[in-house]
């Protein structure tokens, strides 16, 4: 018997529900005209992916040169055996909310995995959401 | 007893031989200033990341309209309970090897998840590969 995975589209909102339920995506954002991707740990508040990280890092070096910057926002979670799975991916545009009175409440929930003196809370704002579930037919 | 996850950094060659041992990751490129970032299947052919699209994707139609083009590969391998795992990250440029006498067989060879026709083989050349594997120290 042949399976063959399936792949089905998310509507916006669904897609947001596993990027709440990750811990973690990847970045991408243009620096001189070429394109970075950074992994990177996340947490979703209120429709916004909210990450954390310090103000050397090349994502918070570009966010502080253009307040606004466009990025793309990735997560997914494969199987390795069965190749099942989501992938989310998001449009959207980045800016510096150290400042924000909820900034360091907001930061603390994100898991870091890596300990590094964290002091950049950025809020990537969703402008397009799209995502893929694959699953098993027949 | 406390543990602290300790990143350590890859040589290039130790990095490239984890992207061997992956199944894929995630490409991103710029498309009119703005970042994308798309997931894909992938295998190393003599130091090259082949990966196989299908003509009319964001990425093939990228690299047609700019053999060359910059890119950026991640691939990630993070176990969900401990957070310890690795992660790859390859600048490169991509270029359409569809008319390579090895195309088909080297597109074969990407395992793709999706039942979909895939007619357009990419190869994405590393310029610089950098890794960091997390382990658990205390």
């Amino acid at each position: 018997m042949e399976y063959e995975r399936e792949p089905v589209k998310l509507e916006p909102k669904v897609a947001m529900g596993y990027l709440i339920h990750a811990e973690f995506g990847r970045v991408a954002f243009v620096v001189d005209d070429l394109p970075v991707i950074r992994p990177l740990n996340h947490v979703v508040v209120d429709g916004e992916i909210i990450v954390y990280t310090w103000h050397a890092s090349a994502f918070a070096e570009a966010v502080r040169a253009r307040p606004g910057l466009p990025v793309a926002y990735q997560s997914d979670e494969i199987e390795a055996h069965s190749h099942t799975g989501w992938s989310v991916l998001v449009a959207g545009t980045a800016t510096d909310v150290s400042d924000h009175p909820r900034a360091a409440q907001m930061g603390k929930q994100v898991q870091s995995w890596i300990d590094r003196p964290h002091d950049m809370v950025i809020a990537i704002r969703p402008h397009e959401v799209t995502g893929l579930r694959l699953t098993i037919g027949r």
